[in-house]
């Protein structure tokens, strides 16, 4: 067991990026388990925040419509946490590629803010950060491990890269307890399934319950690793529950990498029909599309003993089923 | 000879940053190469802006004092330019640390808005950004190539990292032509020669100027390269000049590296007496120093034929001289 569950019993623990797909999760496990969770969000429209991803939970847990470049709002929400997961960030490349300066407000200026909030009102506090594969860019070699050069190719990979940055130069200067995750595909209930802009996961899922013909960019034979949220969540419990994880980054990957076509066959097979077809990738996606991606999460495994539980079609058929309930929240 | 000077008689250049070190120095040179000099400066107090860097050439170049972050301004400044030298930013990496938001600001988002306003309205121009050895962090091995792990460990390095990127970026994208060029210590006339915040080699030698005791921080024995001046504004015309510096990063050097320890004996022997001592590393200096390092520059050897040609002796006998008769412009 990578962490133990009596821990968070009570905890204050801030949460931001609280109604996105993964703080979401995230606040629901907490909320379980006992700790006293205050969410964080802007709510920014097209970004993943989902106010009925927490709906029914609002009445167990404080809720603060900030943003976190407000360093007053920031100074008086991280006094007195010994917790903090900061899942806020746009997570587009496609957007980011449009608007670099929203990106990088978002993703730099207001992990900055985090940081100076934490280290001058609560420098005991430990803090989750979630990072992304896209910092490795383009792999020079697969699995891609931990080593890998960071050489991000769009604007939401280099702020990303900088954010990680931040977050271990602030563990090493100030002693601040600080862990990055770094995610790959991540999907599962609560994922914001707007449009082919954002993820190209939750946009086939979306496709296929529609039953509409979905489309894979180039020959589908890209590899890729698949993260079920329930997973994502145990990861940031364990990193935060353990010391051991402290200035440390890791991988989180899937139980095996699967190919775009096998992930689509899957995904039709859990829908129950359904068809595709591969097309060559549009502009603003091809030149930022990264080839085969998958992580070698054997760093988390030996230190943490974190390692996917949940099989792509299994978490594929929760994912369906949640989107065919709710379909009318998220579409 | 690495660029035909005749090359620059009559091109539209743009140098932001124009009244700082490097740009002034830069700038005097196009000028007498016959460039129609266009200067963009922010003139912000306590960088290295100083208007006397200038103040003979004021009729030969045209002069806008505004912050690249004004999108307005800047669309107007870019169009029409062939030529850009991007020499903005900040350079504290000790004040990088104690206002973070200002570095982000500067070395990013101004970074980002001078790369919209050419992709929209210079889209042929040719770029050359001046990065910093400080992007590496702690060398692994030493001379550092350009394939070295970026790995710094200050807010101004992971700030270059992120700006570099952001140039390599948008040339891979959008065809614009961009080179990066990372500069080790750089002296000569010109510099900010305030405190010793800022890099320590102008620090010393206006303490050695003053005939005060100089303070090396540590042993003294760690290794640094220094590239005078005159050859660092070579290698940028050298970069501007040739095509095959077209999404390329080189880093400059110096002749041969030295331990502080001997910089500082040529230093006094070229000031003609003085002492030093050695004193611990202050903790907002010591907890981001890198230790030795001194940069391997055989890429840029041998694909732009840029090597230093100024030896330290010379260019600190060179450097001295200057601020002895312009010392008050300077202090």
């Amino acid at each position: 067991m990578p962490f133990v569950e009596e821990a968070f019993d009570g905890v204050p623990v801030l949460v931001t990026g609280g109604y996105g797909f993964i703080g979401s999760n995230l606040v629901r496990r907490l909320v379980r388990l006992g700790a006293k969770v205050t969410v964080v969000d802007a709510l920014v429209p097209n970004t993943g925040a989902n106010r009925f991803n927490l709906a029914d939970l609002e009445e167990h847990i404080a809720v603060h419509v900030v943003n976190m470049i407000d360093e007053d709002a920031m100074r008086e929400l991280v006094r007195g946490r010994t917790l903090v997961f900061n899942l806020a960030g746009h997570v587009s490349h496609v957007y980011s590629m449009c608007d670099p300066y929203a990106d990088l407000m978002m993703n730099c200026h207001a992990q900055l803010g985090l940081l100076e909030a934490c280290r001058k009102h609560a420098p005991g506090a430990k803090i989750v950060f979630t990072a992304t594969r896209q910092q490795y860019g383009r792999p020079e070699y697969l699995p891609v491990d931990e080593r890998h050069p960071l050489r991000p190719i769009d604007i939401n990979g280099i702020h990303k890269v900088a954010a990680e940055a931040y977050y271990l130069l602030y563990g090493r200067l100030y002693g601040i307890h600080v862990t990055s995750l770094r995610l790959t595909n991540t999907y599962g209930p609560g994922q914001l399934m707007g449009n082919g802009r954002h993820a190209f996961v939750p946009w086939l899922i979306r496709l296929a319950i529609d039953d509409q013909q979905l489309q894979i960019f180039g020959d589908g034979q890209q590899m890729r690793d698949f993260t079920y949220v329930d997973d994502v969540v145990e990861a940031l419990l364990a990193a935060a529950y353990r010391p051991e994880s402290d200035g440390e980054v890791f991988n989180l990957g899937g139980e095996r990498p699967y190919s775009i076509r096998e992930f689509v066959d899957i995904l039709l097979g859990v829908v129950g029909g359904g068809s595709y077809t591969c097309v060559p990738f549009p502009e603003d996606r091809g030149r930022i599309d990264i080839g085969s991606y998958y992580a070698d999460f054997s760093k988390i495994k030996s230190v943490l003993d974190w390692q996917p539980a949940v099989p792509l079609a299994e978490g594929l058929r929760r994912t369906v089923e949640y989107y065919r309930r709710y379909r009318n929240h998220y579409w």
